[in-house]
């Protein structure tokens, strides 16, 4: 493994492989090193190039916290976690469509009661979401656990917002009732940049791309004997629905949040009009 | 841009490229999309080999700081940093070989007159490296500038010596004379592990690898009017020169460190024997 040149390299790399143990490991490993290499000889590049993406990683790196996961951006920008969504969510049954966790998920968000208001105390448009759990041959699905998260109306999360100084707001976990139903109030999300503060909104900027996703809400929804579903659900008519920046949208995840101007209806939840209904049903795999 | 698939995903990412200026970064990013994505497809990561990933690339970010770069080790370790050099280097005048710089480089080492001794007061086995800076033709040049640096014969950098305490060591630049030539004294250096206490030591144990790079001594030759060179010399017998973890070595790069016991030869470099005396000629290529 002397004198390596561009027609040997890739080969004498692969060839240190030869005692790995873990077979996952070096088949991961071989098709990276292939994949990594075949990009060095489309690109070619020069001293400088090759040091700016050794800064731009870097970069990343630093900027990742407990609070903040920047390769995962990188990896959501790059539709690098859509497809590896899609390779894990193929089904041939009728299930709901599963789409990006992001970044902003949180475990061990507390429990609340059906019909409870995640948003409690906060501005904003309020709203109540609705449906039904069921099994793919429509049985409900009783005790089933909802774990949901999104925005406030000015696109962020709790996390990004020096009032909650690490507490949770915006998110819940609901057990739906015996008829596998679950409802919930909050506020209406908003559209809203992905952080691009950082090293991957700088890329986007060179790219000319725009760092908005439409206004969503995140849940898992998750059933002993069933398989869990990592999806969100959009607001119809949001203007990013055409172009979310992390490629997660699809068109059955796409809910109509019904304007209510009627006072007395409002008055049954605790909100004053108008407010907004949205309904949508989750229909679960069954466990491989 | 909805209802995102396998089939569609990696040309709707490409296809938010339409708007990039930048011609270079465009077709960078465009192939950097497709061999990710290829990579992708071809090992179907679960969601926890992805976390594993993420997380491995994150715990790269966290150790680079000013002393430290493990991207360039994980590139350097994977055979990038070889096939980029290999890519940078393609020359059809017969020049010296070029190979890695390493993350070790320091710019700003003390310009020191010819015979220095660059280990001055270090222990080791006392070495004399000397030779000529040629253009192709065969003319030499004189006041070219020589950049030298390299490991103790415990194979520590001066950055990883404590005793340092960031001052340079092992470290010098020299200027040829009027015939071209160079010589400077110094300690043996040897074969040393590259740093393996993160997360790409951690990795090249999983894959069976060891850390190992064979003696060697680093230097950046360049003159005006000529294209400066990144190189290394070996020495010769290194056990690790079949199987330097970073892919550097070329057998014209191989140089013999002949022992000699002479008291009176000692004396006149003001060692006490054996010592060992190592010749290397440089030839640059005119600038393009």
């Amino acid at each position: 493994m002397r004198n390596l040149t561009e027609d040997n390299l890739t080969a004498a790399v692969l060839a240190t492989l030869s005692n790995t143990q873990d077979a996952r490991l070096k088949t991961v490993m071989a098709s990276f090193i292939k994949h990594l290499h075949a990009f060095i000889r489309d690109v070619e590049p020069t001293e400088d190039e090759w040091l700016i993406g050794v800064q731009f990683l870097t970069d990343i790196g630093h900027l990742c916290d407990e609070n903040r996961q920047e390769f995962i951006l990188l990896s959501d920008t790059l539709g690098v976690t859509a497809l590896k969504d899609a390779i894990n969510n193929r089904s041939t049954e009728r299930v709901t469509e599963a789409t990006l966790l992001g970044p902003f998920y949180r475990e061990g968000a507390p429990e609340v009661p059906l019909m409870h208001n995640i948003a409690e105390g906060l501005p904003g448009e309020p709203i109540i979401v609705y449906g039904k759990v069921t099994a793919s041959d429509g049985r409900p699905i009783p005790h089933a656990k909802v774990d949901i998260w999104h925005a406030t109306g000015d696109g962020l999360y709790d996390v990004q917002i020096a009032d909650f100084n690490g507490a949770m707001g915006l998110r819940g976990i609901i057990r739906t009732d015996d008829a596998g139903e679950y409802r919930f109030r909050s506020i209406k999300p908003a559209s809203y940049p992905i952080p691009s503060d950082g090293p991957v909104g700088g890329l986007l900027r060179k790219l000319g791309r725009h760092p908005y996703r439409p206004a969503h809400i995140h849940f898992i929804v998750s059933a002993e004997g069933y398989q869990p579903i990592v999806t969100e659900i959009f607001v119809k008519g949001d203007e990013y629905l055409e172009s979310d920046a992390v490629f997660g949208v699809k068109d059955s995840l796409v809910v109509e949040f019904v304007r209510v101007d009627s006072a007395e209806e409002a008055s049954r939840y605790g909100f004053q009009p108008p407010f907004y209904k949205a309904e949508f049903n989750f229909i679960l795999d069954t466990a491989s």
